[in-house]
């Protein structure tokens, strides 16, 4: 068993990663003092449901608490504050309080929604996150919850760092291929923003992850958990740096709501993304070889890194202009500029994006 | 113009409270670095957008800003997470981003509901708050700001301080007299806990209170402010002390949600609520001349002081088991000792709750 810590002051908090942690779910919540007084609300999705509810739930009643479960559909749709209303429904009926703790089981969608229920319930309540995806490493890490609106993924959420996050790795095995790949993404990513090695280390033990191969799963969560965690605590709020966790989201979450949610996978959505930032790096004067390595490392782990053809472009750049990342006029980009390290960059221009967006449409 | 300040560290904001104040709405978001790039988003309901929203919109382009209007249905029922969500639609077509600022303007309807969309939009933006109703000295002080669920009232929302109150006491003039009364309730209430000069004071001005007397208002809304910023300065987040603004709110809000939201205004419903915990003191030991005193100067205002007849016992006290207060099976109260001092009471047991909720349904 991995331990690493989130640096955030009283808000600080552990990432447990190994295999076979829930088995010691009871007690690590007794550890950080959560009681059996008031229940407990697990939420999970269909899928996690069928594969883990009900080990979690009698591993929680063993050590003498009280648990209310809420299962929502399984997808990024669960996202709504629709669902999120149905959830607190139960909440309520089961008499959850203030002194009560909502716990994901589950992936990025059960993370940041069950995330978004803990920060409003009463205006706050405890949070505990048990990621189930290679994902998940980077949603359950840093305190983003939100859930979406129409027009806009994740634009209503908040900062609601978790007691801590239980990983164990052991759930993983369960995932659907696709999903490993584009779980695989999201921790390449931690590379090419901060880690140079790391990213060497999936390139050569591309297959060891994509067979889930213990050992290697264990090491590359734990230092992609780490990235996460570092610069999370160096920028609780997005206020500046935290920027650069978003290398490959802008072109990525675009991507994913002009597709309409379900035809990209969120990490396949921002393997494209981040090949597209490469292209803007090459044209911002930054060598071609950074967008060539990474989209050789990114096929390695069988992503696409083109957009699909059909995609209008006028409604990617539109979908671009709606996202957080658009502010006052400028466009912010996160930028590779060599592997392992990237910066923000405010001097990309819309034609650029166009320019990038369209050829990554006609390539092959 | 009278001023004062909510002591935050640094979420620090001033309350200003004046006749004629929001002539200069544009030149104070301009002190306070809200800036003219990103547009706002101004939330009204209808009642008092017929009434000033053109105006604060003139006044703001006037200024130089851009401004998105939502308006959404007078009254309680657009505290949901539904009418959140269309006013978010409003926010993203009009381009809201990070920078923006949300003003809300109205009561503590539109306070609150505001505000949990400038929480909650792209995980948090700016807030100014403009009361329009007596009462709102209350919510738009503190930074408490919620939806409803249809089960409990508040129960989804955050902690979300505003940039600052502009409390222009010539909105109030248009006021329906029901309104006037029951945000008196709130306001003298400021007194119950904390002031008894207070009570002695609105005791001896109840006539020009009621009739909105400008000096009279100023005075009275700037001491309730101050109780309200006073205790929220030591309290925050509602750890401990701050539990006390919350007198006659257990019963109170029992009372709003058993009766349908309408057929009493939050404000007659903690009339009531007063005088319930002023009940259970006596039942506690203490001298029931605080009741009696309690309810006449409530009569004073022509705020109502008995539980409406047909309102099931059942349906309250189990509307009452789902209330925040209700912590770990044990009742939490806020009790009146004295005229102008409460205590946080956790020895009330239901039985005694129940029996002055009926003896409140059988007198008149
Ligand atoms: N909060 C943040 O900082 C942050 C960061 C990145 C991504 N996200 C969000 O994360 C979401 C994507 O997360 P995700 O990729 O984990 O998606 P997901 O939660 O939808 O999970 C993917 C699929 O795998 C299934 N699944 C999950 N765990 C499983 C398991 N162990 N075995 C079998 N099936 C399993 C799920 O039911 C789902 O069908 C997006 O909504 C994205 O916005 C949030
Ligand atoms: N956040 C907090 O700390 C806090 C504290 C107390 C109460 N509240 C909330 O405040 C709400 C009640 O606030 P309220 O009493 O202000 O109700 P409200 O906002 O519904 O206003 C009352 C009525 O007066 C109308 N109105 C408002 N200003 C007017 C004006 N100047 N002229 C004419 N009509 C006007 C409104 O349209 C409405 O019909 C409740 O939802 C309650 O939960 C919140
Ligand atoms: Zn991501
Ligand atoms: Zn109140």
């Amino acid at each position: 068993m991995k331990e690493l810590k989130v640096e955030l002051g009283e808000r600080s908090y552990p990432i447990y990663v190994g295999d076979g942690l829930l088995n010691d779910i009871a007690t690590t919540l007794a550890k950080h003092k959560i009681g059996t007084k008031s229940p407990l609300l697990l939420v999970s999705d269909t899928n996690i449901a069928k594969l883990y509810l009900e080990q979690v739930k009698s591993l929680l009643e063993a050590g003498g608490y009280r648990v209310a479960t809420a299962v929502v559909a399984a997808g990024e749709k669960s996202k709504s504050l629709a669902v999120m209303e149905d959830i607190i429904t139960v909440a309520l009926e089961a008499g959850l309080d203030r002194n009560s703790a909502v716990i994901a089981l589950g992936g990025g969608v059960v993370g940041d929604l069950a995330g978004f229920v803990a920060a409003s319930y009463m205006r706050g309540v405890r949070f505990v996150q048990i990621p189930t995806t290679i994902l998940a490493h980077d949603s359950s890490v840093g305190g983003k919850v939100a859930v979406n609106h129409k027009l806009a993924k994740n634009v209503i959420g908040a900062f609601h760092q978790p007691e801590f996050v239980l990983y164990d790795i052991a759930t993983l095995k369960s995932l659907p291929e696709r999903e490993v790949r584009a779980g695989l993404s999201e921790l390449v990513k931690e590379g090419f923003i901060l880690d140079r090695g790391f990213v060497e280390y999936c390139d050569a033990n591309a297959e060891r992850l994509l067979a889930l191969d213990s050992e290697a799963l264990e090491h590359a969560l734990y230092i992609g958990c780490g990235v996460k965690a570092k610069v999370v605590s160096e920028d609780e709020k997005e206020g500046g740096l935290r920027a650069i966790l978003n290398l490959g989201h802008t072109i990525g979450h675009a991507l994913e709501a002009v597709a309409g949610y379900g035809e990209l996978l969120h990490g396949e959505a921002i393997a494209i993304g981040m090949v597209g930032a490469a292209r803007l790096s090459e044209k911002l004067g930054n060598p071609g070889s950074i967008a060539v390595e990474t989209e050789r490392i990114l096929r390695k782990f069988g992503l696409p890194v083109r957009i699909p053809a059909h995609m209008d472009t006028d409604a990617i750049m539109s979908a671009m202009m709606h996202d957080k990342k658009f502010l006052e006029g400028t466009m912010v980009f996160i930028i590779p500029t060599e592997i392992g390290k990237v910066e923000i960059n405010k001097t990309v221009s819309i034609e650029s994006v166009r320019e990038v967006v369209e050829r990554l449409k006609r390539e092959d």
